[in-house]
């Protein structure tokens, strides 16, 4: 209840050491070829009992362990952490991608674990439904997808099945951009909301939530073939391609360059974001 | 309107650079000791249109910058970053601390930043008016606060005066238990509401204000003193003092080594949070 | 700033019922069809300097003046309400659609108005896209629509241009169903946002919002005629279209009926929601 | 899981029906004076599958049924509706206060109920802790207290104990100027967090909470008696208390009398609504 890496009692820490030891044991053996740690009750009910920092340098010598016991093992799973903004604790350590990001990058963990998203969780810690997606993958950290969906207006996790084709269109984009996901993926989880009691019900929720994804991936394909999208953004950028916004772009350039750029040539022009058209242009492949 | 450092167009990101570089020439006449970083409107308003990567790689290019072009002059003030989540932008890059102290790690500029926590962005975040003060001085990145307070069910930033005496108890705690702020401080943003029009409305605000924080920083004194609440986390936590705790501290235990002690030791004991009693212990100080 | 029809001052109320007055009697010589009442600051900052029944008791004299004159007038406008949660002010009264109906049913004033509904303004205050409409259609209160779109994870009103295509066929199922909104309409607010500064960015936001009603209307039309989803809604409900149900549903039955139909018929079966199927039905229109 | 007076199925519904007469009669025997329907699970998870407005009508036909036997049996304890926005179902038909009275009205059942207001179901509405109980005390309709207390930036419902002396005097104020709750009260669920497992806690919690109510009681007593804040919001209505005012007030006067009284007294004067003293005053007495 007091989490397991991040537990006050020593006793609760040997205890979940010992637990993924046996899950890493039982995961070689199945040659499992992902390994998600999901901190499940790892962060704070109330600051005023917790030490933070120590409970994540505990965090952190958990994973240091684990990692040191994969290369022990000579074992290649690829680790990954899945992050969750709030519930059941009121504050989980691995809020969101970026959080997580910060934790393995402050405690030099980063070459070992990728981040394995979860987009209701996403959602839940007030970041649109494909952002930790977009964000991890751009850092090379997207590991896998867990593949339900939240409600953008509730604040727990419902864990519906995906059923909005614009979404999963945006997450394919990403995952086509990125060369797949493998050794991780999309992955449901197995089971349909509390209401939905027939047996087929878990049938039509795993059908419907595939097609959305499958829908998703033929306009994905599409939109990455036309290339009308990702030329905008490419043209959007182009200033920094060449002349003085390259040498920006290879770090080459300093304030007082800046200042000289800007005595020369003036102040810079409005230029639109075009936000509407990029979305009515979404909207064609949807 | 599409940010300084992240604009997608050089000539804009030359723009910025030559601002700051202006504003840290006038700082050091004036002998500022604290420059903050507002990336006002440093985030994107849709992915459809954003290249994230390349924008965040500027915004660390400009920082390098900003404090090579320190070191060259010789200029000791304390550079600091105010995270905000949302509003203007639809997503700020600065979203909270840790997704803050994130890109400053990742960008190897952490030795050079502090953040400066504005408790109404920390709620518009969706954390706890004292969390990202908390954890930030924690992780030795508590530079200044920016006191002002949000309505934490508004989801736009209201830029109140603080008058809850127990979030700034809470507040001055971890102020006082890091020795203070200095060079940063308590800074108000100097102006009431729109709807608080007499000229004494100003001065009323700022008195209240003032007095919130030093009702505050007298309760932290007291609970500092009396060591009660401090000393409760501090046994909570006394597992990990020594013995096998202390060799976990210490990093130098393996997953095995707990499964050993598992085996030897069995399973944990149930221990109580106590929430409740830490509460109402904070109580009797506010 | 403090509200027209709810401010503490009489003459500031005066003021608002003479700027009513004006705009009926402008609004009677162009032949406007709807006059739309936005309590546009008619709402609390704090409810420590507020009369918050005074407040209302007023707001609903100046509707009754207003229904008055309309009647002196014989003028036959809708006068229409839109309600609003929260931004500029802490709490709008005007909150969401059964807010705005609740003080309309205690004021007697039913009969006058119908709502305004933006659907922004709906996620603003936690429910769905189209709950407002939903509901309010269901009770003969749609009047008109302010078709802008919000975001749902946002705290304030984006008033970005409609383009899910999947929200705006639930929309024009509804108006379908209701045989339409005249004499209200469908209203954009005739602007686009900060970034997107090029004369053709308003075109072209105005026609992918057209674009994305039309595909919602033709969807909603083939939806309607092949009837699939509204044969599966009525058959839920079928068990009160005879039998016992009819009494139940002609309020013919009592406590004491019901604990007999019990005792003779035992437990009721459960019976599956069906959300999934439902929602994958909707996709394929869509 | 669908509800029960707003079951899709009538065999639910008489179920539910049957239920609420024995809660009836055990109550009458025990003497209750109150009794809470709390709609648990009156509400939808979606529109696709709904009927919302047949749903409503039942649970109207069901509390009208509920009245009736009351009345038969000569019973005379105090019928109190719970409202909750959402959680377990994604909307609950209870929302708030308002929601509630929107409903209560439109099905005359206005005189036959008052509302059981839990706070933390106020905030999971995005109104403040005390709104729900201001709003409908101010219209007669606050019974009685769940005195409950939520985490305003979760978006579930924590079930804390209230400990924040400035919500209990608000809370405690609205009581004492209603004069008592009488023949509700003030009711904690009896019970402490997951995490809080020692068997003191229990007590801890029930004292922790009932002394912030105390302490609230004791601060809305001062106030009350000394009145500074009360006559101050006096002071800001007293346009309405004479003159002109009291015209308006007494609904004698209409659109074009306010007109002439513009025209004759011109723009009125702005007038500063002073938040910040209010709050400071407030700050007085916490």
């Amino acid at each position: 209840m007091n989490g397991g890496g991040t537990n006050p009692d020593v006793h609760v820490f040997a205890y979940a050491a010992a637990q993924i030891k046996k899950a890493m044991d039982v995961n070689h053996i199945l040659k499992g070829e992902n390994l998600v740690f999901w901190g499940g009750r790892e962060g704070y009910q109330s600051v005023l009992n917790t030490n933070v920092k120590r409970e994540l340098d505990h965090m952190a010598t958990l994973f240091q362990m684990a990692v040191d016991y994969k290369e022990k093992m000579g074992y290649t799973c690829q680790f990954l952490i899945e992050p969750k903004p709030r519930e059941p604790t009121k504050h989980q350590y691995d809020y969101d991608a970026q959080t997580s990001m910060a934790f393995l990058s402050h405690y030099n963990l980063s070459d070992h674990f990728k981040l394995n998203i979860e987009p209701n969780h996403t959602t839940l810690a007030g970041h649109d439904y494909e952002h930790d997606i977009w964000i991890s993958s751009q850092y090379n950290m997207l590991g896998s997808v867990d593949s339900n969906t939240g409600d953008p207006l509730l604040g727990w996790d419902t864990d519906q099945f995906p059923m909005d084709v614009k979404k999963t269109t945006l997450v394919m984009s990403v995952i086509l951009e990125q060369d797949g996901l493998a050794p991780g993926g999309l992955n449901f989880d197995c089971k349909v909301r509390r209401e939905s009691t027939n047996d087929e019900d878990l049938f039509i929720a795993h059908i419907g939530a595939m097609d959305a994804f499958a829908r998703g991936l033929r306009n994905a394909v599409r939109m990455k073939e036309e290339g009308v999208l990702s030329n905008m953004v490419k043209d959007r950028y182009s200033s920094f391609d060449n002349g003085f916004g390259k040498l920006v772009e290879e770090r080459k350039v300093s304030l007082e360059d800046c200042e000289s750029f800007i005595l020369k040539h003036g102040e810079p022009e409005q230029k639109s974001g075009q936000q509407e058209l990029y979305e009515m242009i979404l909207n064609r492949y949807v």
